[in-house]
């Protein structure tokens, strides 16, 4: 043990026994961070724009940061976590559609071969997601995700889906929030998808999330207002999708940005783009051994031109393997 | 002068030698609403959600609150001031169209016959509005916008079009805010004619405000991306848009809901029909010295279904004439 982690045992012991909490200022907001370059360049950034009377200082309300959701701050291997409730949603509401134990992609999804269910390509992805998220109220959506999250396993993890969140990103959002900043995802993922859970898990209410939607429709039922879901997409929020998503949903340009895959790239891009201090950040999948390595070739979450225009455009790439020392969290948010 | 009067004036003189504040409980949120029915709904309201351990208790990330634009937060006759933008809008352009002297509705606008310009009904405003809201990028029509605000002039008071916005809800929206609230609009106006003034205006920042909307296309022109404004509609917000739009933008269901018109209608049914307490209300247009009178037969504004409903829903309905002692602001905000 060196002296100053000694030293800062002791005073944690010491604390403790007084029944007094540590002043923030002195602990490491990023602590699942290694000191690289990769921290560095966040802490650099958000000091100097929360710098007062500084030449990059940005104002309170102008600090917008956004985060694409499958990849950057959860995972996103062997498929995408939304696809794993498709399949199961499929399996859940069989018995009242006997005619997909003939009918493709789902009498595959019924067999469990994943595979062959996704031979149709986005053509087949599509139909199973309408079959799946339409056909329900927004708030009889929202239970059955929630209900769903509260027991489905990782196929290969074991833990729950929102226990596979990222550690180091967790701590991102907690210390840009903690600096004014106001937090937005930005995904390809269902909008509805995501909201059910966001703000338990990253802190982040439904009002900062965006996503790609299906079209809903105002009724009254019964005397009841609600809002039925359509099996009719409304809006993709991927790729030069979510330019225009953060445009519709927050009017301006944010400062940061955070991203995994080149469905993140235009995002960036328009980002870093606005004039003064700008952010750029990739989450480069490089550790096969505590997550997944995968980048140029792999068809869940691409990551080709944006590596290359990283080093071009002064864009941190992180380097999951040796920047962080934590993937999930210890005490995982259920 | 009563006694209560001249002891709050004899504190005021004193704080006032004293170069202390009053503290913010002893003033009136309210001053320019009379002490009638419809100001004591709203703060009952206000109290009974607020009061910790109340029954009707709602915590802070659910105190959301919409608000309509046109006839809510501002005047809308002789017609929507958006109107007057477009056919100003127009006659800027019109240089750059020659084939607009002859072509309607334009060659109305150019002879400044409004009138006929509008007897085309909603095809032709549709086809003005695209004429002058598209073919700028996001950031150009901002600038546009906000220039236009700052010398156009109304045809009958002759003020500025941001100073004809209700000092009355400008109080409700400070008040509101002081209570924990989220203010936003929701508009049937374009979410962009709206967001270049609504936060220096009303204080509700452009990440707050829902409108209709025009599609938006990403593009990189000489290095440098922007989002190019299409001639093409994408989402009208009114009637039961509203609904959609705040399921869309918010992803909650408000606790209170201003309008005037029936065109807030369903954004009122669907915020009142939700668990817990509910608040909903429409201005009544009743003050043709101040401002202008109409309802059931306006063609503008009209609010008839909502006049007949809202006494069965016990919805609040302002009587301008009555319940405002002020309409505009003596110290306008430009």
């Amino acid at each position: 043990m060196n002296t100053l982690k000694s030293i800062k045992l002791t005073t944690v012991a010491f604390v403790s026994v007084l029944g007094l909490s540590l002043p923030t200022f002195a602990a490491d907001p990023l602590p699942s961070w290694n000191e690289t370059t990769s921290k560095k360049a966040i802490t650099a950034f958000v000091e100097k724009v929360t710098k007062a009377g500084g030449a990059d200082f940005v104002p309170l309300a102008e600090r917008i940061a956004v985060f694409d959701n499958d990849g950057t701050l959860w995972s996103e291997q062997p498929m995408y976590f939304q696809a794993f409730f498709i399949f199961d949603r499929i399996k859940t509401l069989a018995p009242k559609h006997p005619e997909w134990k003939t009918k493709e992609p789902f009498a595959s999804v019924l067999k469990g071969d994943v595979k062959a269910a996704l031979a149709g390509g986005e053509h087949a992805l599509i139909e199973m997601a309408m079959a799946t998220h339409a056909g329900t109220t927004t708030e009889e959506f929202n239970k059955i995700v929630a209900d769903w999250l509260t027991t489905a396993k990782h196929p290969k993890t074991g833990k729950l889906y929102t226990e596979m969140v990222f550690q180091p990103m967790l701590e991102v959002l907690t210390y840009l929030r903690a600096n004014g900043f106001k937090t937005y995802i930005v995904s390809g993922g269902g909008i509805e998808f995501m909201r059910p859970w966001t703000e338990r898990v990253y802190g982040i209410p439904p009002e900062q999330v965006i996503g790609s939607s299906i079209k809903t429709k105002y009724e009254v039922r019964d005397g009841k207002p609600v809002l039925a879901r359509l099996p009719e997409l409304n809006f993709i929020d991927d790729k030069d999708g979510k330019p225009v998503g953060i445009n519709q949903h927050i009017g301006r340009r944010p400062i940061m940005a955070f991203g995994n895959s080149d469905g993140d790239f235009q995002m960036i891009e328009w980002t870093t783009a606005g004039k003064g201090a700008r952010f750029g950040l990739f989450v480069h999948h490089t550790d096969a051994k505590r997550e997944w390595a995968y980048d140029r070739e792999s068809h869940i979450g691409r990551l080709n031109k944006g590596l290359d225009e990283a080093k071009k455009k002064g864009w941190t790439v992180v380097d999951m393997k040796s920047d962080w020392n934590r993937i999930y969290p210890v005490t995982p948010k259920k």
